[in-house]
């Protein structure tokens, strides 16, 4: 059984402050909790609630990180209730910790493609760019200040797991290392609605960063300055722009495609 | 000032079976008023709260209805909140008319791309994928049963509008249509996880078809047999999938690339 602070310490972590103090977060669900434990994350407690799980699959995620050691508990439906963000629960949360990933590792092996995201504001555009990035093998994502929190139980929804696999940097000072990566020979390619260089004829290289801006103010005026072209996905009909986790999954499938390697 | 039974029934458009049945629904917000206002959809009353209205953008739109002769009636804040789906509501909501769109008028100018919707159920993916269909030019939506509705208020917002110029049809027979599309020449590209044609080198011609399917189970397997090709967007990181909005943006655009017109 689950003493009422400690639920009410898992609850805590349903706001972001507290994720970030303690250095915790909450994930839901079977799907979730699959990726997690098939990733180098670490699950301090798994809390089930029997009268909602429902699937064989559920009862499987957890006999497995009950072999692996990770403490399980029982929970009743209000408790699971109260730590759940889902209408419909599948009766299973993990409280995982935060997996700290180390840039200059990541930089040793001279990756082919970065994310960088200026202010991207919405959880599931956040979860969806970061579904995509792993999906194209980008090797990390830096966070500019004032981004949704990746720990959001949306982002981490609609993210599909990725999360626990793609390295991902909150970065307090984002343009200054946008300029070492320059002045490290990676070329920067803003995605730009008003772009000077259609995304086709791009000169990626074997070291690009792509920068994606906020939903409707896009990438910060400096930064754009700052990149090597501003990349444009040619309109054919009609609309003011393209949702910006479409245009990611554009520009990356095309960067992975036309990158000299 | 509005009766109480006048806002009853448009509170009731909230609901898929008022909707249908009354072939009206809501649109809110600024931006949605004045992309609905440039369309072809027609507005039967626009409502607004003064209360709420802080930006010119919103008065600005309410003059150009009431300019046109579209009845605009005030209601208080608590009125505007029965009939609201956000949080921060603008202050201003629209009672629109459903558009009915001609099928052989849109073939009769033989498009060159028809999207073809098989059983999408999320309201954020369904709006999206309007969105970007209409950004690359497609002249038509076919939706299959089991669809979200598109006057789902979440599709309307995710749209950002779209839904009001590309023509969108319920298909009660999906199948029998993407025979017939067949038979007219349309060559029926489905996007598959597990296709075996890399979505790059897809035989497009001056008639296409893409199918996109459920967010889980992927389109039917009977039509996915019917396609002249199943496509594949390879992985080159890691995943179980893309978000399907994000693989119709990729083979949207690659669509329109590679056509030979």
């Amino acid at each position: 059984v689950i003493s009422k602070n400690k639920l009410k310490y898992y609850s805590s972590l349903k706001r972001k402050k507290n994720r970030e103090r303690e250095h915790r977060f909450l994930i839901e669900g079977v799907r979730l909790c699959e990726e997690i434990f098939a990733s180098d994350f670490e699950v301090e407690t798994l809390l089930y609630c029997p009268a909602l799980l429902i699937s064989q699959r559920s009862k499987d995620v957890i006999a497995k990180f009950q072999q692996r050691g990770t403490p399980v508990l029982e929970i009743d439906v209000k408790s699971l209730q109260q730590l759940s963000d889902t209408v419909h629960s599948q009766g299973v949360v993990g409280v995982a910790k935060m997996h700290d990933f180390s840039w200059e590792q990541i930089i040793e092996h001279r990756p082919h493609i970065l994310l960088a995201i200026d202010q991207i504001t919405d959880p599931g555009n956040m979860g969806t760019i970061i579904r995509t990035a792993n999906w194209f093998g980008a090797a990390a994502i830096l966070l500019s200040e004032n981004c949704v929190d990746v720990a959001n139980p949306k982002v981490v929804r609609a993210s599909m797991g990725a999360l626990f696999y793609i390295p991902i940097f909150e970065i307090i000072n984002f343009k200054e290392r946008l300029h070492e990566l320059k002045k490290m020979g990676y070329a920067l390619f803003a995605a730009d609605p008003v772009g000077e260089l259609i995304y086709s004829t791009a000169p990626f290289t074997t070291k690009n960063v792509l920068i994606l801006g906020n939903e409707t103010t896009g990438v910060d005026a400096e930064i754009k300055m700052m990149a090597n072209a501003r990349l444009v996905i040619p309109r054919q009909g009609t609309g003011d722009s393209l949702n910006v986790a479409v245009a990611a999954g554009i520009l990356l499938a095309e960067m992975k495609r036309n990158m000299p390697v």
